[in-house]
C-alpha cells in the first residue's frame, strides 16, 4: 500500500508510486501500475472530517421543509472510521431504515492552519476530492444530533483521488452529479452546481478555522445540493464532480 | 515527550517513562521524574472523541427544559484538535458568549472493536480518565448541531492520566464533582454520581459500537450531570472523579 501520483488519462492512466505522502513534492519509487494492477483506497485517512450542512437552499427545503434563512448552514463532524475508498461497499445496518446518498465536493487540507481569511483559502488546501456524505435520515431526525446518522462505518466514501491542481476546476461554477443504479436502471438524481452554495469555499474555511485548527489530511465536506434519495442493498451510487473525479460505491446490507 | 507510568501517591508520585505506548505492557526506560520535573499533557491524542449527550436526567432538565423521556441520550463528536491536557488554558473566543464546563467520566478504548455487547464493555477499555466537555451554550442552540459549540480548540480538557486498573472504581456508584473558582471564591457546582446515568457504561459502548468501530486511543465521554455553569476568563475549573483523578484548567480569553 502506498500513495501514488495518477498520471495520464483514460487507457493511459498510470499509478506512479511515491515514497512519502502527498504533502511533500513527489519522490517517485519507480514502481508504476496500469489499470487492473492496482486498487484505489480512500486517498486520505483524515484526522477529522468537518462537514457543512444545509449549504444548498434546495436541499434545506427538501430535507427540512424550511428555508435556508430559517436554517442557515451548520457544522458537523463525521468520524475517520466512516471513511472508505472508491468501490468499497456502503454497508447499511438493520437499524438504519432510510439511508440516502449526498454527493459533495470535498477539500483536503494541506497545512496546519487557524483563523484563515476567506480570500486565503487556497493557501491551506492540498486539493479536491469527492465525498458521499451517506446519511440515515431516520436516525438524523430521531437523534437530533447527526453524528451517528452520518458516522456509521462506511458512511463516508471518499475519492477516487485528490485533484492537487487547484486551477483544474472553477470552484464557483462546478457541476455536481449523483447517479443511482437501482434494479438495473440508472437515474441522475443530483444535478446541481457549486454556484448554488450558500457559503463558498473561502467562507467555509474561514468559518471552520475561526473555531478549529485544521491539520494536514483533514477533510472538509462542502455540503450537498438537492436530489438526495434512499439507497437499498444491491444499488450502485456514483458521484461525479467534473475535473475532480467519479466516486462509485455499491450498497450492501451490513 | 513520552508516555509514563505514574507510580506512588501524594509526595511520592513518580512519573516512570516507558518506551512505547500504554497499549502494551510497560517497558520502563529507567528515566524517572518527581513533581516539578515533569509536565502532564493530555494522556491520549485520540483518533476520535465520541460523546453521549443528555445522559443525566437532571442535566437534560437544566439545559433543555424538557424531560429525559422527551429527549433521550444522543451521540455527538468532538474533534481531536479540541483536546488539551491538565493545566492548559481553556481559551474562549469572542464569538462564544456563554461557555460552560461539563465534568464527566471518560473511557479510553484499548482495542479495535465493533458490535460489543454491554456485558463485555470492560474487554475493550484501557482505562478511565476525566474530561471537561466545554460547551458554548449560545452556539450549541443557534447551530442546532453541537460540533462547533463543543469543538472549539481547547474545549476538551482531558486527564490528568489514565486509571488503567478497571477495578479501582465502582463505575455504577462514582462521585463526579466540579469546582469553579471565580473572583478568588471556590464553589462546588457539580456534585453528582454515575448512578444517575441513563445509559450505563456497558450500554454506551454497545450503543456506539453498533454504528462505529472504536480504535485504541478513542475517547468516550459518558455525559455530564447537572450543575454546569458559565466560566469566564480568570476562572479556574476543576473536575474530580475520585479514584480516577482531578482535572484542573484555567480559563483565558482567546
Amino acid at each position: 500500500m502506498s500513495f501514488a501520483v495518477m498520471d495520464g488519462e483514460g487507457d493511459d492512466l498510470t499509478a506512479k508510486a511515491i515514497a512519502a505522502t502527498p504533502f511533500t513534492a513527489p519522490q517517485y519509487t519507480g514502481k508504476e501500475y496500469r489499470e487492473g494492477e492496482y486498487r484505489l483506497l480512500a486517498p486520505m485517512l483524515p484526522g477529522k472530517v468537518v462537514a457543512i450542512g444545509r449549504n444548498y437552499a434546495d436541499h434545506v427545503a427538501e430535507v427540512f421543509k424550511q428555508s435556508a434563512e430559517q436554517l442557515p448552514p451548520t457544522l458537523f463532524i463525521k468520524p475517520p472510521t466512516a471513511v472508505v475508498g472508491p468501490g468499497a461497499p456502503i454497508r447499511i445496518p438493520d437499524f438504519a431504515t432510510r439511508v440516502e446518498f449526498e454527493g459533495e465536493l470535498a477539500l483536503i487540507i494541506g497545512k496546519p492552519c487557524k483563523n484563515v481569511k476567506a480570500d486565503n483559502w487556497r493557501d491551506v488546501v492540498l486539493g479536491y476530492t469527492v465525498v458521499n456524505d451517506v446519511s440515515s435520515r431516520d436516525l438524523q431526525f430521531s437523534d437530533g444530533q447527526w453524528a451517528r446518522a452520518k458516522g456509521i462505518d462506511t458512511f463516508c466514501p471518499l475519492g477516487p483521488w485528490i485533484q492537487t491542481d487547484l486551477d483544474a476546476i472553477e470552484t464557483d461554477d462546478l457541476p455536481i452529479k449523483a447517479r443511482l443504479t437501482h434494479g438495473g436502471v440508472t437515474e441522475v438524481k443530483q444535478d446541481s452546481n457549486s454556484n448554488q452554495m450558500i457559503m463558498d469555499l473561502g467562507e467555509i474555511i474561514e468559518f471552520i478555522t475561526a473555531s478549529m485548527t485544521l491539520l494536514p489530511g483533514d477533510v472538509i465536506c462542502t455540503g450537498s445540493p438537492a436530489g438526495t434519495a434512499p439507497m437499498e442493498p444491491g444499488d450502485y451510487i456514483e458521484i461525479e464532480v467534473p475535473g475532480v473525479g467519479v466516486l462509485g460505491n455499491p450498497v450492501e446490507r451490513a
